[in-house]
């Protein structure tokens, strides 16, 4: 109890694992537990960090959350149709039992924060870090800076092009054949009538992937021109499809943005998470490490 | 000459304005002239701004151009295809004749600083600038700084969904049925065989615009979380646009992005802008007078 930790909160809607760690991204010690109500999760979460001594904690998200810390609601869980979570004050809740610096972000930028500071990006000044799982989320930091704006960005909803043969009509409640609903794990067992892991000898599964991948990540660099692109999730563990992916990108961008990481070092410039599946856990790390420093 | 002023230059491939200023966007003088070559173009540049005690300038270039403070090439215009200009040290050249500090940015992102500081997103920490002209481009600031990356971004050469009854290819030479290549002033002219201030009143026409745009511009949305989104150049100039253009935003948003300003006031968010035909010489101002703070 004498050495002071950090406390890292990945809250996802099936599960939650927490853990305290130190200022290098190290974990020394973890817990996973599903999600249940508000006030189970939290009972456990309580429960976990009581026997630590913490310096700051950070949170990284599933949303939509608030972050604008001029708004009443800051620090809440907003709208999501997950049973009882709507409207959950999540930082007010942790600062009750820790009187401590809270870090609160979406999963994404804290998963693209661990990865800048002890991932895929190190040395770098921003990234992006995109999941591509159950959903398709994305998190970004530009110049330093966790990237929000009016509220924080939904990059896993932008509308592309679909295949003109892919016959399949998109799983997005709000947009149907979004990317996320073109191209997330369920929209691929939808599509092919059985789960990603299954249709690894199935090239045209890949091919039409990287299809949709490569051209929200062209995208992504044409409007944010991020210093680093790492793709991490689920699917993305197809080792086929990252090569996939970054031959379709300089394809699609065919030139145009005149610089050396996208036009000789492709295979530097977007990669797998250095984290691996830590990203999650280290982002939140991250978050309260910047919260501690704020 | 005891007063000093700020100087502006909102470079352009076929004309460049200098104007000189004051500290709350106020033009004082302005000059325009033909986009002629470097050693010419620069005299005249000089000519102006000999006349005036300057404390600082603003240069909004047209692109690509290198924003990398540190490398070898910072503020130079870099692989431009217009004769003469292609490795053009714009910087240096300016600062051989006043030595006082240089604001350099692409002429969207001066755009969006200016209507930041002194139009349509006064008030606010950040927005965009899309001008939909002679090409598309899009400035942005978000919480208060210029959008810089791995270079600048490129926003004008998205990837939409074409429309199924669009038989034009595309005007774009990188890319071809990109935004710009199915969105800009010149592509609405090949498309349908006339200028657009010559379109008024064909419905068609503004539709199957707004439709392009509006993808962009949700996009644009969903990947930035813009503050507020400003909409200017020469196509703009059709009072019809605007409206249809917010009206499809919301449409393919479909209610995704929970914030009252898209789903109750996007009169407000999408917006003409303040500053008029000013916003990019106002927008080089803004630049002197940041570079001048830091
Ligand atoms: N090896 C794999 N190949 C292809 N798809 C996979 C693989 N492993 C998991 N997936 C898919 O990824 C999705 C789960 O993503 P994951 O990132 O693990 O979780 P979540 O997004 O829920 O946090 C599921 O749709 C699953 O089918
Ligand atoms: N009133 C108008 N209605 C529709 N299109 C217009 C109008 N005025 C100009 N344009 C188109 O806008 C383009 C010029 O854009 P502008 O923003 O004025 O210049 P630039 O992009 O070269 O700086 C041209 O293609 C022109 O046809
Ligand atoms: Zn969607
Ligand atoms: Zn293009």
């Amino acid at each position: 109890m004498i050495s002071l930790y950090l406390g890292a909160i990945e809250a996802g809607g099936t599960k939650f694992v927490c853990a305290v760690g130190g200022e290098n991204g190290e974990v020394y010690e973890r817990v996973t537990f599903a999600t249940k109500n508000p006030s189970e999760t939290m009972e456990e979460v309580v429960q976990f960090f009581k026997s630590h001594k913490l310096k700051a904690i950070g949170i990284g998200s599933f949303g939509p959350v608030d972050l604008d810390r001029t708004s009443p609601t800051y620090g809440y869980i907003t709208s999501t149709p997950k049973l009882n979570w709507s409207n959950f004050p999540f930082v007010e809740e942790i600062k009750k039992h820790f009187n401590v610096p809270i870090g609160f972000d979406t999963d994404v930028n804290a998963a693209a924060l661990g990865e800048l500071l002890w991932g895929a990006a190190k040395g770098e000044t921003g990234c992006i870090y995109m999941t591509v799982g159950t959903g398709i989320g994305v998190g970004a930091v530009i110049e330093g800076e966790l990237l929000h704006g009016l509220s924080h960005p939904e990059m896993g909803h932008i509308l592309i092009r679909r295949h003109p043969d892919d016959p399949f009509a998109g799983s997005c409640p709000f947009h149907q054949d979004c990317l996320e609903g073109l191209a997330s794990g369920p929209a691929i067992e939808k599509r092919w009538g059985k789960k990603g892991a299954e249709l690894a000898d199935r090239p045209e599964v890949w091919e039409l992937e990287a299809f949709y991948l490569a051209q929200a990540v062209a995208n992504y660099i044409l409007i944010l021109s991020p210093r680093k692109v790492i793709l991490g999730g689920g699917v993305m563990k197809q080792p086929q499809l990252l090569p996939l992916v970054r031959q379709k990108v300089v394809h699609l961008l065919n030139g145009y943005v005149q610089h050396e990481a996208i036009l000789h070092r492709i295979d530097e410039y977007i990669v797998s998470p250095g984290l691996g599946d830590n990203a999650g856990i280290c982002g939140a790390l991250a978050l309260a490490k910047r919260a501690m420093e704020q």
